[in-house]
């Protein structure tokens, strides 16, 4: 079978303010897209809400747990990964996503975006605020894409998936 | 929506004589029983056998891969997990496993087996060879079950699942 | 046996320009203070010359290898953890330094730098550009230290070590 | 700089029996030998044992930790390296040691063990029991060396080093 197309959605896990919404309307539209939906598969923030929205329209949920047990697990997830590997696990955000989208930023969202483009992969920026449009631009600006809404950041993961 | 019931199949990448048609049939039968298959996720070896046989029921396959990349991931594999950390991986298996059956041996395997009684998971050996079924009996007797063909592997997975 | 200091000298691999020689006297800085040197470990760019720098002056350096093999390891490394990992080994970087001084960016720098922070550790940015130091000083502010010089660089790691 | 040698001592964490005296004398030796002593860095069990032995002959011991922080780490680890990673570090040590040693045996330590060998590295089994010594030896014959005593373990490191 065809390699399945991944959006990786990472963001922060409190102080969600829009990125909540923002994020549960990019995991729907990722769902009707035909994608599946990786986070890093806690029962809160962007994680969480990524993968209600791609439940809502009937997609396929990957967490990536960063704990070593089933514990905070968000129930929107359909295929929980228990790496017991903490922040390590970011790395694996970063290779299994075919394309990834920050949603919000923090260190945490930080790590997984420069992972990301370590690996060359293409990133999305949606609402993380100038500063790190800015340094994450500068690092790799072939690979960095910044989005002023949830239309925009679709647009932009379809014009650099594989043909 | 409940936790799926994830049975890891592990086994030697090559020499596989009678681990390969063992792995196929165990993989067929986890799918018809409801339960996804995990595997190391290569194109080769039992983690290949065990995730073709299972998509031969329709089932549902996850490939822990331990390169960076996406080249020699099994066909048979929907969901590709890549890590980028080599063996370090075969504590991902033993963690996500809710249980593990071991088809076959060779160090790898070992590694898997040793790291999910580590970590108290349930662990069914079929065709292990007498040797590494002695070693583990006495590692973790409760844990351990030696199986003799593949219904009796399914039988010990499902003694041993939550209810 | 008190626990040892440890300064994480992170910084890109290549492009090097300014950043060899500052990493190079920031090694050998941070021996004379009598701290241990922390880095990726690799035979080039920041690492090597952070290593070597602390050679100079009779320290003790750790490299943190992202293969799983000897090769490549800066022979400026006295203590090489051969960690197989890839990037993910940024983040044992992160947990295992007391501090970490980034000197010039790059997205391992960068990834290295977020996780730092988001296991709370101070950091202190050396030759970073604008952006990355407003990027960082944005998501931490408390914990981001920008030095214009090694010296101040020194500096601002007495002023963050436990007493 | 020449690559130093790196011995691996791996072994239970509870239970020692003969198991604590062996390892504080192995380490003593390694010592002696001129060898850096890594282990898993905790402060109990083999790991610590071994690393007091070696300190007591002024070695390095090298202390590869499961957790995330610096509590836990035996007071004789000289360089602590805070994985955050649980077991999956088990294979860091494998392949950072020269060559692994066993003293004693339980999961965690089969699993040291299966991974040094899947990555063809030596490995010295005392008392390890009857077993395990079958288990391993049949996984990996030309690698696997059981060693009756201390002086045994030590001379069966020397005859797989490096010239």
């Amino acid at each position: 079978m065809p390699s399945p197309v991944i959006v990786g959605i990472m963001g922060p896990d409190k102080q969600l303010d829009k990125a909540g919404p923002l994020a549960e309307q990019l995991g729907k539209a990722a769902a009707e897209a035909g994608w599946m939906v990786l986070t890093g598969g806690r029962s809160r923030g962007v994680m969480h809400a990524a993968c209600t929205g791609a439940k809502s329209a009937g997609g396929t949920t990957i967490g990536i747990i960063p704990g070593d047990n089933t514990a905070d697990i968000s129930p929107a997830v359909d295929i929980p990964i228990i790496t017991g590997m903490g922040s390590a696990r970011d790395n694996i955000n970063a290779l299994s996503s075919t394309v990834l989208v920050a949603v919000g930023m923090g260190p945490g969202t930080s790590a997984e975006v420069s992972l990301a483009l370590k690996c060359n992969k293409h990133c999305v920026l949606l609402g993380v605020g100038d500063q790190a449009a800015a340094h994450f631009s500068a690092l790799a600006p072939s690979l960095v894409h910044i989005a002023g809404d949830v239309g925009a950041a679709v647009t932009h993961v379809k014009s650099v998936l594989p043909a």
